[in-house]
């Protein structure tokens, strides 16, 4: 690791270990420090962001991204709010997950505590950089970001005024840290440094997440895709099917959690399968599917990709399944395990799906578009995570913490 | 990967997927016909473990390894017990964490599921074979075994005898795997199969960890070493100071979780500190100090690798510090985020003292020793982890569980 680096992410790290101990009070200012600059630097924020949206016209990116670079007062509106929104949140630290006293006397505590530094690594949306800070800031982490080249300019400009806040607050300003990477020069080093950074969140492209995690020696927290499924089962009530299906898919089809995949019991008339498909159809939804629904309904035939494939776009696949056993089977092999539901009004059959099926978030009757920190209550999210360890599924400001025991003794040795 | 590796590993994920929800009586059924089969099969294991230990002592092993290979009828009891113990514990599957309804009626449950498939790397002593494959089934896991080559016969055994239980109990027995690699050709194709494979725990020494967090694509959890201090405070009693230090030193000197530094306030007095260091000294404890102990107590001179040192033996470093502050500090610099205790009265300096030390266990006026998993009372360990994702400190049988959310709906969509 460069000596630049390495000299920066002692800082960082230094920084953390004052940071640790913060009270509410001092973070949630911090956080009304940054709104507040935030509204009053706003002609600031538009004109650096026009040169990051300006650049990426100008070179090969794709208007979808010059998009979501883009900051107008509406967005910026909307990441004042998500602060002030933060700012509401229960702080995470010193909450008691468990107390105990042992038969020796000893009285033991798990109690939340801060993780340390947490690396971010991320594309085009200039939001994160604030969105991230935050709940790296409330939690009572050090954070590191690393933002891609295309927002440069956007993020320099949020992290100038989150530095203000910081050192308006006497907290020092090392605790955000952003790494102006645009020759992909130090992203390298970033996975190396486990001896700074405790854990490493990737967010944006499979092929990102995958370099990531390829290449990292510290512990990652991936937000990786979502193939969601929802299965219709013979017992299901049809207008529920009808309803979930089409929210499931259609109400935002750009984000992991909407449906890619509907398995239907085959023993559901083509009449019902008929009402079940027609609203998507009209909403421009393309169909693919398997032999049966070819043959019955002259879908477009799928391949084994179409299985597998997150659309993010109006396109799904359907398949005939000859019961739950198969539907759960086909879940598990295919889906990317962040969230299935099923519509059945038969109790043994929902409960063989919600304990088959092995993903983040199982439905019984309600549209896959609920997973997400909002929804579940959590008043925020860094993203859904789509791995098993540390944490799974909406990850909110308590996963941003760790435990430690405190052990309160009055001279206790072990014999 | 090769492709006989491949195929076994895939069989081992399908019977993880059947294993997933098998009942508690069936799981303790099985570890209860393991704890017979080893009981009557005892001349069958000891011949086998002749041949390691002969092995061993005919290779370069040292004594110390044959030492711990050898299994004799008082360690194959030992490995009995805690079979037996295991079954006494509470499943920790389906376990509800947290359960909450939301404003649109669907009901969140927040349940404790199997992790999957665990893999352990580790060397040496052989009960770690049966020791970790019951926890893994009694937390519903598959796992895959890959033992040193040292101790190959004794596991074959071993894992010939799991097999036996498992078929008994009509359960796939390629839930336990064990890979057979005396020349190390498969352990680079474990650390890589993420498809298969869901958490990795690597038990040895350095080299072995250090080798597994270097090249392993599976997230780890680390069992590391134990840098552990205490530190007697101006206002610790001081007998509790001299039993303290001396059972963190000298009741079992060779473990993670004894004390390797000792930190003492400058105000205690020369005759009070003679009194805590006579103890270690009589119990031939081999004593390093700061500059102040070789001034004052004739201490030979430590240097800085001591104060990084895991001696696991009778030495120790002693430094004199001025207050609390520089006592946190030293720690979190030096130490491993293992177990750390301070000896004090006071309530503010206790309370500094917890909340500055990064550690996975702190403690007030108590030794270090009691960091484990059966003295904090979760009945068994896989081991103590010294990372601060997904478990920190000991690691109990729900620590080898993930989660997933169960969400009950009525047809609820998103809008």
């Amino acid at each position: 690791m460069c000596k630049y680096m390495k000299d920066d992410l002692l800082k960082v790290k230094k920084g953390a270990a004052i940071f640790r101990n913060m009270s509410t009070a001092v973070k949630n200012n911090i956080i009304f420090d940054i709104a507040k600059l935030i509204d009053i630097k706003a002609d600031e924020i538009f004109e650096k962001n026009m040169q990051d949206v300006e650049n990426a016209k100008k070179s090969s990116l794709s208007a979808n991204i010059a998009d979501r670079l883009m900051l107008d007062k509406k967005r910026l509106d909307s990441i004042i709010d998500s602060l002030e929104n933060i700012i509401t949140l229960d702080d995470p630290v010193m909450k008691v997950d468990k107390g105990f006293k042992r038969p020796n006397g000893l009285e033991i505590l798990k109690v939340r505590v801060p993780i340390g530094v947490i690396c971010i690594i991320y594309e085009s949306r200039p939001n994160v950089t604030v969105d991230a800070a935050a709940l790296c800031i409330k939690s009572g982490n050090a954070v590191v970001l690393r933002g891609g080249k295309e927002a440069i300019n956007t993020n320099k400009t949020f992290v100038k005024i989150i530095k203000e806040a910081l050192v308006k607050n006497d907290v020092p300003e090392e605790i955000v840290y952003y790494v102006d990477d645009p020759e992909r020069k130090y992203i390298y080093d970033l996975l190396k440094a486990k001896e700074y950074i405790d854990l490493i969140i990737p967010r944006g492209g499979t092929s990102l997440i995958n370099f990531v995690e390829e290449n990292s020696l510290i512990p990652i927290i991936k937000h990786d895709k979502g193939v969601c499924h929802v299965y219709v089962d013979k017992y299901g009530d049809i207008q529920k099917a009808i309803n979930i299906v089409y929210n499931a898919k259609v109400q935002r089809p750009t984000v992991c959690n909407t449906m890619e995949s509907l398995l239907i019991h085959s023993d559901i008339s083509e009449r019902d399968v008929r009402e079940i498909l027609k609203p998507l159809i009209d909403a421009g939804v393309k169909l693919v599917g398997c032999e049966l629904m070819h043959k019955t309904f002259n879908l477009e035939k799928a391949n084994e990709e179409d299985w597998y494939a997150e659309y993010l776009e109006l396109k799904l696949s359907v398949k005939i399944v000859e019961d739950v056993f198969e539907a759960i089977e086909h879940i598990n092999k295919y889906g990317s395990h962040h969230s299935d539901s099923i519509v059945t009004e038969n109790y043994g059959i929902a409960k063989a799906f919600v304990n088959g099926v092995d993903s983040a978030a199982v439905y019984v009757n309600a549209s896959t578009r609920f997973t997400d920190g909002f929804e579940f209550g959590f008043g925020a999210e860094m993203g859904i995570s789509t791995q098993k360890l540390h944490c799974r599924g909406p990850m909110g400001l308590e996963d941003l913490t760790t435990y430690k025991y405190i052990v309160y003794g009055n001279g206790q040795i072990r014999t």
